[in-house]
């Protein structure tokens, strides 16, 4: 079976679901420069809770894209590290993260005409 | 301010979202082959409920990704075709799913093994 991202029970729409999961790309993009702790995580993502940052972090090492290493200091520390799939990954999001960055005006102009138009109409 | 996708209440995140949306992208490169009625957007993308579907149209309308048409057939025809906007968006996103496509085995390895060694940690 060729893979279909179209079809519901094709594995690589799960995929595209982990790639369309905002913080899973925010934590892969950030480990990137640097393995980081978990709390290091949460603080540089504004936003996210203890409970989500954990959970995507599970979902992230079952997929094979980051790797938690225990390490046996007191408090024991862990930290959180790219695999080489991960790294290759974060690299096909590039694309994506420059797009949003040039074209951010454009699409919140859009939406500005969108909501004028909109509110026209309704008057 | 720096477009910055780290911080919660900046407008690239909300970008993000939307290219994190799996619908949204799903139909974003359907419609860069030619445009679509809702009808045939609906059947081509399995799984999809019509509701779900009439709402990600419309925040692609509004995000300016893609432009909605009425014919004056009877019954009306609405036709959904991409924007110079949506197609550099679709283009940005090919790389994740040629990545999707690639790395498709390799991710379900990966969560074989993860899942194994869970359970074996549990017995």
């Amino acid at each position: 079976m060729k893979p279909d991202a179209y079809a519901a029970n094709c594995p690589t729409r799960q995929i595209l679901d982990r790639v369309g999961d905002k913080w899973a790309v925010l934590i892969l993009l950030l480990l990137r420069s640097e393995p980081m702790r978990f709390n290091q995580l949460r603080r540089a993502i504004e936003g996210i809770s203890q409970k989500m940052l954990s959970q995507v972090l599970k979902s992230l090492e079952r997929d094979g894209l980051l790797r938690r290493r225990a390490i046996a200091t007191v408090p024991v520390t862990v930290e959180y590290s790219i695999t080489p799939l991960g790294s290759t990954l974060a690299e096909a999001v590039d694309p994506l993260r420059d797009w949003a960055e040039q074209n951010l005006k454009e699409v919140l102009a859009a939406q500005r005409r969108y909501d004028a138009q909109r509110k026209a109409l309704a008057a």
